[in-house]
């Protein structure tokens, strides 16, 4: 088992019950009524309905000031009171990757400030984004969102920013999945 | 098998002949007479006497104007004419995967100008570098170099010049394998 990597398991049993299950770009995936989240190995899982993989890596985009801020702030996944989440897989377009490392982040830091939307919402919103798009999986990246019933409030203002940035503009897949802890 | 995930296996044959194989940082790793890169997937190879996996990615650092040049001049693997090669895995500390990613770029392009001295050798020395960090592997980069015979003089001063730079500073290991082709 690995520290890094990990699949979320689709099923009819698990750790978190699906509440809510959503494409709202392109190809939905066949509906599941639990997932689960487990560390796991580069060594394909058929474990359940459906398996999606993805790797914990370096921050690609965040710089000093932030990184420094969003590591003194960030809450952990597995906080007993965050009862719910959500995890929305995502992937991004070919215009997207095809643009260099200075255009991606000027679209992500100047224009959509998508860092400065997440800290806004720190540390009630744990997030966790997992990489995908390098092993071949059908997603880019697993972001996954975990907060207290009291944030559900919160987490959908943070959602409805994130959405309306230039960033989002090269979403071209989408599932939206929320979560209730069992 | 997949376009962009390849092993590198050391073994007794294979396309590459080794011709030099010397640790310059940290451990070495079992001596092989051949090497061949070959075209996987994520699951490991058991094949050879060791096995290194590496997956093409999206270039991390490189900004506009100068990924429009490389891509203008870059050549792929694989000339016929490109009958020398250099096999280089690299590790880099974690002083410098806990960096921000603007102080890496600084370090990248500012100080050490990693793409502009690999743009002076093109087209002459073609490379490619291929991601093994975030997928549990001994390296966090395989790369690979080909050239023909008449710009082996070119390549060794691309080397000492990459070797000089800043950046060089966070390689805590580094195998330097050169290769003739078969």
């Amino acid at each position: 088992m690995n520290t890094t990597i990990f699949d979320f398991i689709g099923d009819t049993t698990g750790e978190w019950k699906v509440t809510l299950m959503v494409a709202l770009k392109g190809e939905s995936i066949e509906p599941v009524s639990h997932i689960k989240r487990v560390s796991s190995s580069l060594i394909l899982s058929n474990e359940g309905i459906w398996s999606l993989k993805g790797i914990v890596s370096n921050l690609r985009y965040t710089e000093k000031e932030d990184k420094e801020k969003l590591l003194a702030i960030q809450e952990d996944l597995g906080r007993p009171e965050a009862t719910l989440a959500a995890f929305i897989p995502i992937r991004k377009s070919e215009a997207w990757w095809n643009l260099a490392q200075d255009e991606r982040r000027k679209i992500m830091e100047n224009k959509s400030q998508h860092t400065q939307i997440g800290m806004k919402y720190l540390p009630a919103i744990a997030r966790k984004l997992f990489h995908s798009r390098d092993i071949g999986e059908p997603f880019d990246f697993l972001t996954w969102f975990e907060y207290a019933p009291a944030d559900a409030a919160a987490f959908e203002d943070l959602l409805a920013a994130l959405r309306k940035t230039e960033e989002w503009n090269y979403v071209d897949r989408e599932i939206d999945i929320r979560l209730i802890k069992m």
